[in-house]
């Protein structure tokens, strides 16, 4: 149900066709030849529409459904309505993913620089970019194929961006070199100046950080977020890494690749991420410390030390988390017993 | 006490004019006819200044003020010091606010388009509206009466604005429709693709966000606050509800009328609040939970759990604040104990 | 290893000249004429660079590094290796500030108004004003001399800024009196409407904020930071003081001289910092609270009351920090021996 004023109206599909862009396996007997114009959440789908289940939490939303078709693991395909075309997958949430992707291909405006923008004479920046109202491009930056800089975006002098790299409106980048395929979304701060300083006689004596923030392919920077660049050495974000909104990446942070990091999280100073690290919103990590590849944080988890690769922590401090429940479960008894004692 | 660099400098006004202002009773024997001619904190206050008295925290800086007139609960009248004009209203802070916003209206700039700013030929934007230098308006925009763009302002394509609808500095909007008299306030973010992707094969497959954001009428939005829109459906923000700074709304989420929602809340994707929820500083609420109207969260305070209309809760996780009392008071206990044990 | 797309090559120093600048003591026998070109940390450091060692974890990496020189406290003089020229100092940190600060001083771009800049005619800029592509300066502001305006930044009606103050890339002020030498950096938010109203019959009656932010000399706010004017009083922020990212300073805060507040900190309305006071990343105080000069609040501490001037504080609430110690210790304990139970 993509609003026409936003999204163009994708072309109507057979189910089977969806299926095929899906990967997924149409039930025996649902009907491979009904079209599909558009997608829906459970609830507000009509048999137009394709939908999705794949959290349980929505199992009876599903049974309820409306949907022409929908997206299910192979063990929710007996509870679909009998109008339902049941499209059978492993993983429906890639799956609807997939379909989505085909659907509503990311627009490919064609390359153009607005005549409010305004671009350095010596940033060497490709013709096949987009370059929108009231973006400033710098000296020096070099911008690959097919860039996106967004309205009243800021690209600092020198900064480099990989083929296919959008910048959205508001954001800002300095001291940065960008890989491919990258979104760093609106009013996002790349490269601003670490917050270091030492204090000599109640006066804080500002460190000038000359170094860079190097960010991989294929990463995402949220909306708002702010990564500092290094003091000597460089800030670093691995290949494949989406980080959400807010988020505060302190200087020298260390982050590898395909980790996801939520919203408000915060790293501070010279912390390190392995690969494939999840961290999850409003947690935070002390300075200097490492968490290892594959680790998971809960929300709202703030780690004091070093933490061992693929284990799954929550708290403050972070411990195990089975250890994190124990404790919350101790003391939620402790306050009852007191309470009735009192 | 407001500097006239900022605020133009209001008339005179007696007490008794107000009082009429303030929807207050002026205590008898009082100098209706003293005038007033600004407004000031209880500590900086003059014979010629309005002061107000709400918090209990300010009783002896009330007793000690020599502003010429204050407005009071009945239950404070008798504590006032003897040159002070009393003012007794049962709601002193609202008195306060009717007072101000009498004595300082919000100017209202006469209609203009600043040369700087850059409107797409296909955007509709009401002649009364004022846009301001450097603001950029896309495609197909839709601006009603009145409407005020600041400064490096961004409206994206096809987003539409209620009259009277105000937009910051450096705010930005995309796939949104925002009711009448909204502020939107400096770099806020408004219609970002929300934080969802599938990950198949250590690779983070992104979801496309074909959602909007929809926001009603006299709703403020803070300073550097993100909302991002809906994967299909819609992120919702009702009628008459109040978001501080730096506040992250996920994709999905669901607000209803007349909320208030603190500085750096999170609300992760698909979280539903009711109506008249409150929301203290730095909670956060996890992903699909709800949480009744009428409801009440402590500052810091972190969701896990559906949460009951018309409660109060506070600690992680977000209990019944007379349980987290309790437990707070035990572990205090026990530090205490094993402090003296060790 | 500054990158010189970015960072102009220092000239190259003698181990003597850079003792020198770091106020230190070369090691007898030390090669007081060897040449250092730049400045590395100590894993990537060779011959020519300069390293420094402050934080004892890393002293491993020191005993291996292969920098020319190296600043340290007495203590480690003799764990370096063989090869490095030693430089010896009581605060390597300082040192390391002074000599970042000698060979990388603060850029000093030409005076310059770029022609996209936006200045209105009643604007007071001194003609050594740096302004740069897309800066709007309002009505009356008054910027001293030797100020920088970023790209796309915001200076609103009315403003002062002091001599050599800079205010970087899409940041915006209003209703602000900032004082000299300060950054305000990437899209920090200074003077936003305070988050204050009246609620009457569920409609929240919004309250004019007619006071200002008052901003010392050197003081630095950080990216997408936000401080909120005050309702009648000033917001104030003492010289001196140094603000991460990210962080929320509602209305009529005061918060004293050399204060450090890292990241996603957030202070509610009226709270008021003593000078001197550090703040720990996400920490948060309580509207109306005091916290006394030279206090230290830990990282995510939660201040619910005032706090006495000096202490050290962590926990929600915040305690002494020995006293919360204590308390994670019990609950550890607790959580132990109650998994054992069951």
């Amino acid at each position: 149900m993509a609003d026409p004023r936003f999204f163009p109206t994708p072309a109507t599909r057979t189910v089977a066709e969806i299926a095929a862009l899906a990967g997924a396996t149409l039930v025996p007997g649902a009907p491979a030849d009904r079209r599909i114009d558009g997608v829906a959440a459970l609830e507000g789908a009509g048999p137009q529409h394709l939908s999705f289940l794949d959290n349980r939490r929505y199992l009876a939303a599903f049974k309820a459904s409306s949907a022409g078709a929908c997206l299910v693991r192979p063990a929710y395909a007996d509870s679909a309505p009998a109008c339902m075309a049941v499209l059978v997958t492993g993983e429906p949430y890639l799956a609807w993913a997939l379909v989505l992707r085909a659907l509503y291909p990311r627009p490919r405006p064609e390359p153009r620089t607005d005549p409010t923008a305004s671009l350095d004479a010596s940033a060497a920046i490709d013709p096949t970019c987009r370059i929108e109202a009231g973006a400033v491009i710098g000296a020096g930056a070099r911008l690959g194929a097919a860039c996106r800089i967004g309205p009243a975006a800021v690209i600092g002098p020198g900064v480099e961006l990989g083929e296919e790299t959008e910048v959205r409106a508001g954001a800002s980048l300095a001291y940065a070199i960008v890989g491919r395929r990258c979104v760093i979304y609106e009013g996002a701060r790349i490269g601003s100046e670490g917050f270091g300083f030492a204090t000599k006689d109640g006066r804080h004596v500002r460190i000038p950080h000359v170094g860079r923030v190097v960010i991989g392919d294929d990463v995402e920077i949220g909306a708002n977020t702010t990564v500092d660049r290094g003091t000597v050495e460089d800030t670093v974000i691995g290949a494949g890494t989406m980080i959400d909104n807010l988020v505060q990446i302190a200087h020298n942070v260390t982050i590898g690749r395909g980790c996801v990091i939520a919203g408000q999280v915060g790293l501070a100073g010279s912390a390190t991420l392995g690969d494939y690290v999840v961290i999850g919103g409003q947690a935070g990590l002390g300075g200097h410390l490492t968490v290892g590849s594959g680790s998971v944080l809960a929300a709202r988890s703030a780690v004091k030390g070093d933490l061992a690769p693929g284990g799954v922590y929550a708290g403050v401090p972070a411990i195990p988390i089975g250890e994190w429940r124990r404790q919350i479960a101790s003391v939620a008894r402790l306050g009852k017993s007191s309470g009735k004692a009192t």
